[in-house]
């Protein structure tokens, strides 16, 4: 039996979306990490009768450990760390040397910022003491922002609760001294370890693999030993299957299955994304970007990762024809003939970015996102797309993408990155 | 009293946070339009008794009305109407009409897309025969994709469960139909409308916000009719205010408590964005960007809207010092003198992002997003901004921002735009 985890999300502003909430993924990864069986994710507002509806709810269905983030600041409506108190039928007291270590911080951080000019110490030292009220006997987490942490053990087969502050760089740093707890690591004793694995496809629709899945169902023994979830996102289809370790020759006949089915859109079976692979695929070499409809998203995703400036050049935004001419040299007659959004000017685009930045690989997007500017030649969602190396080979294609703009400008950046992948791909066979 | 409604987000990849749940907040903005008081989101995999504990969970929290979102795919994995049939105590039967229909719309994906190629359209329809299982007495939602949602309505003091497929542009096309079933309606009637208005300000800390609340507390009648959640983000704080219709003076004294305390932060309190105000201020100008840490998240973010064609020009993602130099006309000495993160060269790049595109508005950003290439003098979340109008102005200024790389790329984003509404607001004044 694995151990089995909850997490409560509380703020007003995740609860009504105004605020996308980044730390149920990140608990949630943790989690998998340690082995640990996931069960719910719950999100209420900062009203202490939901949290501790919640907290009661996740008791009930009989897991071993909650986690909660939110609700320490120092304004009225953060209310989780007494909420967790009376839940867990323990009294708040006022830790002495918390209160001096948030005094010490809040000196340091008026001291340093303009934007506290003019403010009274003493004022905000109130705001922020409940800060220092710790549920009695629970474990105290050093503050990385103001806000302490707690972990309240577990009794009478209640979970143990771990409570983190809301935001992500404040909640992150804690997570491995909460785990390191005994209060934790008790609640998590005895769990089994499981394997999870994940498979990519692009261009697979889900249904085709379903059928797969259900062939894998009747000719691979001992499937049902395999916990596998598909998820389909702009194109590309996610597998992640979950497993213990000795189920992992059964893994092992669905990889099988699934490479001899769809060779050709699968692209990674050790968990690597597309990203991953273009990264890795870049490495020694330079590239560019000329991006219209997606205006610097592709620049953008490139940039993500950590290093990446050994290998990105830059790119050219060319969102209008002129600055497709000025910046790119895309030739006005071009423009004239075939159109902003066609497969020449993708071309010129793509030509015009290798030369400027004196890049040997580069990438161009031109299209329509919407919604506004289709025509019944050419709808909303038509982009073309070309990618070229130096030594020779170029690639260009004309895709209709699915949903708003927001959805064709995001769907784009993703066909971009596949494309850039196979045709670094060729270049890495002819090396 | 208002009615109260739970979410309920399906799916195992949402849970573990491969995903990001899109359809919660959707959701939630749509229930506070109808003025329903949202009481919980709750997330959990693709598991018959995790789903069914949910909807125990919110029906016992005595909600009105349940919307649920996925698990209604062709796969083993999406079981959701079968577990709401059985929460609602109801069977499942075939509904012929429905079948039919799922069969017309296989055939015609099947005749259109190359990936279904070579695929049996008998072995597609038994996977997606499941779709056309409704729980008996609910109202069938026609499918947008191949997934039909449907309406379950309330008996015996139990909620009315609105049952809706996972993918956003499929989900959100069938909320109006639910909305309007008699079900829905009638598990609504009698709620209050609430009105909700909402506050930001840039760069105020949130401590020195509770200070002024709490005043605001003593010195404002009625305040406690008020709702008021506060929320920081990336610099950002907004605050948003729930309250009765008749209640609205006592919110109009709180607009003017914060505008007489905070009125430099206070930027908005009509609901618009920091990228509305620079979408209306940018009518009729021609916009220019040159990029290098944020590398296209802020042409990216000024495209984002429909429309904004008529004044994004383009912009320059200028990774490397050689693209500074060839693409913007950064001066080679100048980056040597100064380096690339340092003022002059800012304002070198947001000239020639200026002249290059023969813009009348630019902004030029280079900074260190980390996790390398930090020093003593210039740490990692040191950033340099220029904005620049044709007309005269330039504004520069170097922040140390704080966070990981993702932190400060997208803060560095935000302080963009907040720069250029500052420096737009002049060029208004003076005109």
């Amino acid at each position: 039996m694995s151990a089995r985890a909850g997490i409560v999300v509380t703020g007003t502003e995740v609860l009504t979306g105004r605020v996308q909430d980044r730390n149920g993924p990140w608990l949630a990864d943790r989690l998998l990490e340690l082995g640990v069986e996931l069960a719910h994710v719950t999100i209420c507002g900062d009203r202490p009768g939901d949290i501790e509806a919640q907290l009661r709810f996740l008791a009930g269905e009989g897991v071993d450990l909650i986690v909660t983030s939110g609700g320490l600041g120092p304004t009225a409506d953060d209310m989780t760390v007494a909420t967790v108190a009376k839940f867990c039928g323990r009294d708040l007291v006022v830790d002495a040397a918390l209160e001096a270590t948030i005094a010490d911080i809040l000196k340091t951080m008026m001291s340093r910022s303009q934007s506290w000019a003019g403010a009274d110490f003493e004022a905000v030292m109130a705001a922020n003491r409940k800060q220092a009220m710790v549920p009695v006997g629970a474990e105290i987490l050093p503050p990385v922002g103001t806000a302490p942490g707690v972990v309240v053990p577990g009794s009478d087969g209640q979970p143990t609760v771990v409570v983190l502050p809301g935001p992500p760089r404040e909640l992150q740093p804690m997570w491995d001294k909460a785990i390191a707890t005994a209060a934790v690591q008790e609640a998590l004793a005895g769990r089994t370890e499981f394997t999870q694995a994940t498979i990519r496809m692009f261009g697979l629709p889900e249904s085709a693999l379903a059928e797969t899945l259900r062939d894998g169902e009747a000719s691979i023994r001992d499937f049902e030993r395999l916990e596998i979830t598909t998820c389909l996102r702009r194109g590309e289809l996610e597998i992640v299957t979950r497993y213990e370790p000795d189920a992992a020759p059964v893994y092992s006949d669905l990889v099988t299955l699934l490479s001899d089915r769809h060779g050709d859109q699968l692209f990674s079976v050790d968990g690597a994304t597309v990203d991953d692979q273009v990264a890795a695929l870049l490495a020694g070499r330079t590239i560019a970007t000329a991006e219209s409809c997606t205006a610097g998203m592709v620049a953008a995703r490139l940039t993500d990762r950590a290093g990446s400036s050994s290998y990105v050049a830059g790119g050219v935004v060319s969102y209008s024809n002129q600055a497709k001419m000025d910046l790119l040299g895309v030739d006005a007659d071009l423009l004239a003939a075939h159109g902003a959004v066609s497969e020449p000017v993708a071309e010129a685009m793509v030509a015009g970015a290798l030369a400027r930045f004196g890049a040997d690989t580069a990438v161009a997007i031109t299209g329509i996102a919407g919604p506004g500017g289709g025509s019944a030649e050419k709808p909303v969602g038509t982009v073309c797309f070309s990618v070229r190396l130096a030594e020779g080979p170029t690639v260009t294609r004309t895709l209709r993408l699915p949903g708003d703009r927001s959805d064709v400008r995001e769907r784009s950046t993703t066909v971009a990155m596949h494309l850039l992948r196979s045709i670094l791909l060729t270049a890495g066979d002819a090396a």
